[in-house]
């Protein structure tokens, strides 16, 4: 199968489905990861030209280490993703083409913050224009239907029941590690503030595993709508 | 009573509540259908230009067959159907106080794809500024309280659990001849792709007739805010 | 048509829908009137055994304001209502198959204490056995299908979300007439604890009636399971 | 895999899930069958006890068209389901312990008429029992934590959104060829009343095989309750 | 405490929540109301123009009624709010900034009309950015979290169940003082349409109070999503 | 204020809401707990007669370390906890007469199986009768309404969405400690499943506390009824 995962921020990968998609790799899955924004605002001290660069770094390291083919950045500004953004609808609608994925991954758009929420609109927009011919970009456009849409947790796991579970127990610590790879974040926030994110999400995990028996877990919840319904399992 | 029905593309009309149109316009209600997007995008071989005018066409043939007294379009380009569109609001407006409707028609706005999303959406905003005597269209002010919506049943019934049902047993028909007249969409489709569309609509009107003991049924739910809530049926 | 509404302690039936029975009526439809309980432990000094015979007369008194043909008291102990009662069961089969009603009345199962919860839950179980041929009570089997149930405003209108509503402007005051008939409750509370519920039952429907439109309303919801679904309007 | 059934009525378990429990069968899986009422009240004609007797027939019938290895009745009385019966509940525990199915399908608890939303609380009791040593019933208690639920369809599709769809494009006419059967039902209600009830269930399979893509489809959701949430696919 | 509440047109604040601010005011709290539409199209005769000043200086009058230490106009026209326009998202981050508030009120995103939509939606949004860095206004970044926000009730109590409740028994005239204070709206109702809207008011005061137990009360829904979710009560 | 937990099964009260009574205690009020059921089955080598008085002892274990001032054993047998049982209504009544209580903690009626389910059915039930004067058990009805009901977290968090959060990260050790205090099920877990469950719950906590910014916390959700509903916090 070939995955498409379409999060916000550099590091919103690994915390919503970074097991789910080290899975995916590991059973030979093609992967390729996009992340819509830059993450330029999301530090106290470096500044947003610097920061992005650094973040899109940090982002392809983190992806190697889950097993992604590629990992592509469309270089939105933080808290400027919009679903009303052509260009952006244009860029994800390509995205999808370029990859033909069986499966998109993204944001809820119940999540906790503007990005997020605009994130997993335009992806639910975007990933429906590249069968229409007549839409054009630089690829083709992609034969059949939109496929099925998979939204990750939110943030800290509120106000979200997920309907399907991924057994993470083999890839927790890989998830884990690409976390760390977003050292901007993960190593200031604990040296800094004494915040450890990184327990923060494995404590997730857990709980999402004791949740469906698993040592560590995911969970996601399929969008239902026609003709995204599958009948068969997309999640690994 | 005067029915006005905005939805999105030429066939949505057809494909939700075509046989509700067709009862009101048989009971001598006055009807009006309004698409907000031209269809152009809708072909994988007829260029869009082309496209939109044959299916405005279309639409306009199909809207006899059902009994409207009139059909128009707001020629809005597939894809870029937006509730953010100021213009597009303020003819949605237009057509309200035009018309002067006692009940609309249009999407829900969790229907599958952004048009029908958005449709739902700038037809909620719309047609509430039709009564506010400055905000200024052709027509003046529609005096009195914006009028109650219903929200068609999702494509597919994805997702959409009715609250009201009309019983289409003696237009289903008419509907689905109103279908046909799209012949870009269903006929094309049955060529080349062998999908008979007809008997998708035809089996979606069946299945919600079982629900309610109808041969033949189309769903609806009421857009529940004040002062949307009527105290009589509105639907036929 | 043929009315039936099937509510728990006697008073139940004027809070929920005292005014829509009225109109019922008004218009020549045929009413009956159930109550599941006696009331009998209604009171801080009167006791069961008086204040049960007290309140089916007062039921009788304010059913006949209401315009109702018949009152039936089904005579249960108030908090020993089950929908685990087979006697239950039967009697309120029995009572719907010597009514034959086009429509039932009852409280919804989510309302605020265990009788009338039950009660809710009592008429889904009895009212479906009236077609059933060799189920036997008294009365033979009600040829046709379950019919429609609507399900009442709970106390005080929490968690309540009505789909439908009753214009009940022109009944409203018989609604209140009704109410007063039940001396034993609404009086008491009135004199000894200084709690005026009629002006609690006036504002609600008042309340009811600013989110429809009306100087007056009552909220239902409609019980949406097969076959019990109509295609036309059934509250008046 | 050992799948487990406990349905209502006979012909419950093929309008719900017939395709489903071909598909297991078909693909190996071990199939056990449990009707929790015998039916006998579902006739106009023929009388409780007769009707009883035949039922059970037939059932047996239809489940080797359907491929299970057995076919259980619980020979409950129709309308007296009850979730509240400890015999029934012991009765379910020991059918579980006796079968040690993956997964267990059975009614929606929000299904249409009492025995049906019995049989589903009562499968959801019983059968957490089957693991509790000293619950004692006559086969041993089941080693390990209680087993996924799905709930089937309600009937006709009403209020009930599948998270989970079944493609059964390749055991549709077996579905209903199991389904024809129940003679007693589905011949009778043919010739007595013009209601083609196989033609009812083609439909809704038909609609359910729209909103995921196949000619054919059940729809299924789980139930969420811990430890009963799997992370894999349990249905075919 | 430091209460910010941002309504949409002025008198919003009153009709959902001036029983509330008032008591955050008598209680000591520090309380800054901010309005994002001027409201110039709320009338049928005066002019937008003068209508906007109009009512601005209505709303400073009222929230000095009310106790408020300011009143804020971010002077948008109605019907043009907009949760996509970059330039609100900063004046409401900049209000947010200066305010430093431990909780926010605004409207729910499912009220009945487009600005209250969108102002609910500006909010969630805006006041996101206010601790964030980079994102530049002219106040500097709100160290910590994003704050709790309170949705207040629909218009007309329709489609909402709130989660928490306000006794506003000691504040409720002051609240209908404070209402009256718009002029141009309520005494104009009252002499040209007869309409009572304070009565309106006070009987969807009286109808929550009922709920709670209080002779008046108003309702409120905690927006859930990290990090705005307290352990303590936030309401007054 | 005086707390009344009436849980299930003796550490049902410390998994779902230890800290929140600690936390009770700690601050001086006083606080009563009342197991239903006995928890005789809850082991696969002890039998039944002789768990019940160990648990029962565990139960007065825990509860002295949580600071309750008593701990009620209701004595149901496992698996036989009806809201059904009219014995099991009029002992919680009488319970909540002895007690008087401010405020109650019970079960969830989604929690994950029935003993869980119908305790918070019967609480519902049995604590209404509190007041009703007629309703006889040993001491006199409890004056007023019927009192605030909580429902805590369902086990492992499952299809739970708190509304209220309590912060127990200084009592998180209590209640673990009072857990363990439960040896019967906690050390037999560790010793011979190898399951730490003492850390499942630490992990649940752990989770709810990330949700809303404290180390540890425990989520409820209040009981939406008329007359249950409070205006301040009532929660520690």
């Amino acid at each position: 199968m070939r995955i498409l995962a379409v999060t916000c921020h550099p590091d919103d990968l690994e915390i919503g489905a970074g097991g789910t998609i080290a899975k995916y790799a590991d059973r030979g899955d093609e992967v390729v990861l996009c992340h819509v924004a830059n993450g330029n605002l999301g530090h106290v001290v470096i500044p947003p030209e610097e920061l992005g660069a650094i973040r899109t770094k940090e982002a392809e390291t983190a992806g190697k280490v889950l097993g992604a083919r590629e990992v592509i950045s469309l270089d939105v500004g933080d808290l400027f993703v919009s679903s009303h953004d052509e260009k952006l609808a244009a860029e994800i609608c390509e995205v999808v083409r370029s990859v033909r994925p069986d499966v998109i991954l993204t944001h809820d758009p119940n999540d906790y913050m503007r990005d997020h929420v605009e994130t997993g609109k335009a992806v639910f927009n975007g990933s429906f224009s590249a069968s229409v011919v007549y839409y054009i970009t630089d690829s083709p456009a992609f034969p059949g239907n939109a496929c099925p849409i998979y939204y990750m947790d939110n943030l800290g796991g509120v106000n979200f029941l997920p309907t399907e579970y991924v057994d993470i127990s083999d890839t927790i610590e890989r998830k884990l590690d690409a976390l760390r790879c977003h050292e901007s974040q993960i190593k200031w926030m604990l040296e800094h503030d004494g915040i450890d994110f990184v327990d923060f999400v494995r404590t997730c995990a857990k709980f999402r595993g004791f949740q469906c028996g698993a040592a560590y877990a995911e969970g996601f919840r399929g969008c239902m709508v026609w003709p995204r319904i599958p009948t068969k399992r997309m999640l690994p």
